[in-house]
């Protein structure tokens, strides 16, 4: 078969921090243990079918600036091309899992039936490939913001008509992620909001997009997928406003439609920023309710106010993020580290794609490790189990067990008078991170 | 006794929108009724008091930039003579409410049981001077940030023996409310959140809130206060991330600790910014579960990353907000209309505290104008509803009604194929809406 | 000939202020004179062909969601349609001018000698019709920023042969806009900026993109191109950051490389508060130094981080720009308001077009006489130069002359003590603002 | 003599990265050679005296929560105090200068003559302990923003007066700043722009603000003060809008009145993200020019709209920081690196003043080793400068030496045809940033 990688020509190997060798990992070593699991049970990671395989690096101001070569032929041909691209890359790069759109891996049609066709014939296809390669799905979901007729939203269309088609879409995308075996089935609505107050009945939109999520919970029952369902937050673009703003407002909004048993969150870092939030910020909601159920793996320019959807490489990003990860019992489980990132248009080379995976699996297996020596390290955990200490005493406790009273509580402050202000050691924390990132 | 406005000799007086003199209203008509309630009854408008009568016109680069008549003497003497200001200035302007904190309204003492005592003194004072002029109280609450002892929060705070202070201070607080006849109780957490993950426990700290609000809860039940429990959302300013982000993560939470019940929301428009926000979006997400309970009636510069507490001038957001508000069943309920808003640093005569006033007294009616044609013009209206309609059709009440399936939605798009996109008529709505603004 | 818009029967009339018909003018009277000159003469309106006859509502997630019935059949026939449905436009709108791109008027062919010769067939026909229609070019450029050639900057890019390949295309569409009478040539420099330090020579960029400049201005003289030179500033985007930020830079570099006097500043709205300047600000930079050449008449989304490029409305906005407008000496001269704008991906029908322009054209002209008011109205104007009086006395006019020192300023300063702060009066001029605003 | 850190007793020694002593250098080593200057003389660092010892962790929302020791007694006593303080703490880190405002080091007495005599006390204090501890003066500065008089501008004020007063204030501080020998005078304009476009004339304030450095020009020159001029640019805050708004923006406004000669730029840290630019990007764009005369080193939080002025720990940012000042002929010549930060309102315990300027001067350190080694790293510079190639062919000299026209380049294009698009490799270069800042 034909290679699409022919400069790459064995799996992308560990060869420790001192190689500067780009197409080497430096800090990922799949089977290196940290807390009882391996690197690769930590991330499950996972190649964005869409950015990969289907992006040209075409922005606002200009289309594609380049093809690839899988890419060319007929549609149905492109597809079956791009799938093989697809294995080829996983197995090189040493990833498990892909995520794809519907409308990624096979082309929309003239109609409706068409279309299912098309995707019917590639999930075959993809199918025998991934019991080829053992390269698994990690999720699936259907593309319901770009195709013209969304404009106005899927499950929030002001036309009926819309809704159904969305749903009908949907119904087959699930489909597909259940005969692939698909983890995760996610929900991301670029469209599911609004672009101005003055055409919007807000109220009605969110009744339907809640009917519209428990339509799918009812089909996977019905079908039998096992998957997990995942929302994926964004506050905005290419809606001016997009109803799952960021993860409070998504729990929010599940726990109000009671729909909150059936999802979890998909958090993506940029997707963070753009809602004035750090990464860590969103990971720490989504776990602190174990509602963290997987990552998009970029970065963003917070300089920028657009999705750049960059690889990752700060360091401070994913060792924050990975101290949340690390804190949520049983860590990512059953969802993954989803590379939602594009090589920058100017970085038009083929190589380019693996140097940026490489690139992002290094800068979080680095993290990892950061994160793990941060949550053990004594010099720095205990100054923050200190700060809180005094939640450990009668007081404290009876507080938090709901049996305190504010007339208890002036007591307590007439006789204990005025509290001292105590240092939070930020600045020392600050550099004990930094110690801890340079000296492992 | 002495006045302090001795150049408003008489309150403010409608004179119409043709009038150019800056001591009348143009378009504030306290008796006009719109949609059955008289303009007094829509907004119950209010001063706040720390703005108004305890600000100098300080921001981070430069102290007071004067000091008022009132605020010289002793504390006690100057708390006294800020309270007869503050009750000439409502009378004078017209507004029937007040709002404060209790640090505003009586200074804090050497010890806790002294500052206890000061603001029972001042209550006293205030509430004789109520029942003299009719001026109400539309709510209280209590200063938690402001303090050293809450640099790391107050429910929130690491350090039990400040949570407890924070307890005592707000049974107080909240006690002076009722004795006040104070409608509304709020909750405004600027330091409840963080400076830095690196230093919090984030689970810790919500359960934290979440018992300190219950506390008020219970104590409010116990002294008999009848008044509406509000929390007011900021997203960050004085802590880097506020707990109380937005209104959606408030109801987020609230329902996440049983709290949904007990509690509405305070919108302030400069903290709708802040968030991302536009002002009518956040009092329509409020407005959407009948949890918009009071307003913040302030507006910020979206160019500018903090605070800045300005008074509302601008006609567009003025007018969408009274949109949202009008959309919610009776309205603003047993809120109010807060001017949480400051003259600049730049306008230190005490006229430009008239002059401020009576614009954003005058850009709320106007607004309230603008809002009834918007919901009642024919030519704008229709094209709103039209968008919706086929939503009435049996399909749409189906779905609605949690009794469709995406089968049965597959099968309805197999026969009737591809939704035509229809214009949403973004441009011509705001036309219509300029057509509004300026024919009134 | 076919009409493309034959809803649209005869040219859009003036109805005044209190018509709701979206299809005619309320303030925009094109013979109603203001301070000496007519409202057609303040703005030289133009239609920007690119988003109006080019645009299909594409966006970062989605295709283009509509196709006119002008863009159908070979490049080069749907090049001559397009042409007509613009002249037709300009003429129903009663716009005197547009403005294009090379790209957008005529394809780009498979070879450079093709472009050109598809641009030479193309610039015949516009010949024809603007002698047909009195229709004129407000200005022409070349796109030298969606073909992917020009990825790494045009002349910015580090191919030199890139470099060249800008200056031929720049060289064409030059002498296309002065064949076709162009009252001026815009560079916008999308690409001529960085997307990371990391691989950029920032002073070599620098000294390029001002050699490009230079053998444009040499170029206009060869040829006998009268029109003036503009430069277009923007922060970022498509670039992470583009040269040309803000007016005040592009004036420095503009200094530093000798260009100065070549080139005034093309002003747009939406550019202006991505730079984080209000649009006014923007305008006054440049009309301070006399460098306000034309304006790109559009609105951005101040909560959004990227170009919306709306229609603008808000008459907040129209209403300062007009004050800048009016205070530079000629007004906005040889330029124009080109409404570099388009409509939302949802508004789709064809009409959109005409009431999203009707409306832009009406904000401009509301804004005009406010803004002459503004500048006129006693009560407000006196204010502003009471402020400034006391420049006028010795001591003021000796600084402002060069002549004074320290020490004399110290010997008068100890003479005179401590100045009083005077309030800078913002709010009431915010109320003088919304009285004028709603009482023309 | 008192201590005031009694807890450090010795100065704060090198240990090599090794080291988890919070009260040792791990990277920064006074006498290490980077390219043939030591790390001393590559940063020459400075305390900022207003943070360090005149802060009190204050902001908008809660006055200082602290008070140092150093702080107690009658203004005179404190200042002396502060001084002690200053030096012991200096001589303790191993910092070799500060900096300073009037105000800082003397305070504002009741008349303009005894805030004379109070600078004058305080210089000659100030002198005699410099003397005797070889700290020495980086730069002195006049705040001309703090007192309320200055509310609406000082070289900027619409009141002549106030100018006036500015002027001696700045004469002063400029002789005393010459008095101590100080290397360089910084103007930090804060209220030098305006609230309110509504209210100002701009053209005006802009020829005031140039007379006043005008004024300080000649000052200088007639008091033999052979310092270094500098501007240090903030685009708001307090202002709405600051003239100085950044580097670009300065150049500008010093080329427009003719100050280009005798002024060079102190960049800040967190007032190049305020206005929308990386610290990288503003050195570079004063380094270009060889115009980086200072640096404040510090940082913000890119997600909050406010100067935080934090302490710098963030290597990523310390390191392409350094990238750009290497690359200035002689680096950062007369200026330094003064940490205008301050520690977080938490951080109340004077050692976190030690930790927070010991983690500041590591994150240098090490960004210095970065950089260096970036700009000589092979497999990083080369990319770099391949990029660049073609421009040392003949048609790319020709370009930049002014000789080359679009007829010539036109003929060129026709000739080589279509440019290849060339990757500019910004996930390998990043990737290669990462190994090298972990690999040292």
């Amino acid at each position: 078969m034909k290679s699409y990688f022919p400069l790459v020509k064995s799996p992308i190997k560990y060869a420790g921090p001192k190689s500067r060798d780009p197409l080497t990992f430096k800090w990922f070593n799949a089977k290196q243990k940290v807390r009882g699991k391996t690197m690769a049970q930590h991330f499950r990671f996972a190649v964005a079918y869409w950015h990969t395989f289907k992006g040209g690096g075409s922005d606002m101001f200009g289309p594609a600036a380049w093809v690839r070569e899988w890419n060319v032929g007929s549609p149905m041909e492109a597809a079956e091309k791009a799938l093989q691209a697809n294995f080829e890359f996983c197995q090189k790069l040493g990833v498990p899992y892909y995520c794809f759109h519907d409308r990624d891996i096979a082309p929309e049609g003239a109609t409706f039936t068409e279309s299912v066709k098309n995707l019917e014939t590639v999930v075959k296809q993809a199918k025998k490939m991934q019991k080829d390669t053992g390269i698994k799905l990690l999720w699936g979901t259907a593309n319901l913001f770009s195709n013209p007729r969304y404009t106005h939203g899927a499950g929030t269309n002001p036309d009926v008509q819309v809704f159904a088609y969305a749903a009908a879409q949907l119904k087959h995308a699930l489909e597909a992620t259940c005969e692939l075996g698909g983890e995760n089935y996610v929900f991301w609505g670029g469209r599911e909001g609004y672009e101005t107050l003055l055409n919007t009945k807000y109220s009605q939109e969110q009744n339907q997009f809640a009917a519209l999520l428990q339509l799918a919970v009812d089909h996977a029952k019905k079908i039998g997928f096992k998957g997990q369902f995942l929302i994926e937050p964004k506050p905005r673009e290419p809606s001016k406003h997009q109803y799952d703003y960021d993860t409070a407002t998504v729990l929010s909004f599940l726990r109000a439609h009671g729909l909150y048993d059936h999802f979890k969150i998909n958090v993506e870092a940029n997707h963070a920023t753009l809602a004035g939030h750090t990464f860590a910020h969103e990971l720490t909601v989504a776990a602190a309710e174990n509602k963290l159920g997987s990552i998009d793996a970029n970065a963003g320019d917070v300089l920028l106010g657009w999705d750049t959807d960059q690889f990752p490489v700060n360091l401070y990003d994913t060792a924050t993020a990975m101290v949340a990860v690390l804190q949520q019992k049983g860590g990512i489980g059953s969802g993954g580290f989803n590379f939602d990132a594009k090589c920058r248009r100017g970085s038009n080379d083929v190589m380019d794609l693996f140097y940026a995976h490489i690139g992002g699996m290094d800068a979080f297996a680095k993290g990892l490790l950061v994160a793990d020596k941060i949550l053990s390290d004594k010099a720095y955990s205990q100054i923050v189990d200190d700060r809180y200490a005094t939640w450990k005493s009668p007081v404290g406790k009876e507080i938090l067990a709901g049996k305190s009273s504010l007339d208890k509580l002036a007591a307590f402050t007439l006789k204990n008078g005025e509290p001292a202000l105590k240092s939070g050691r930020q600045e020392l924390l600050e550099i004990h991170f930094n110690d801890i990132l340079l000296s492992l």
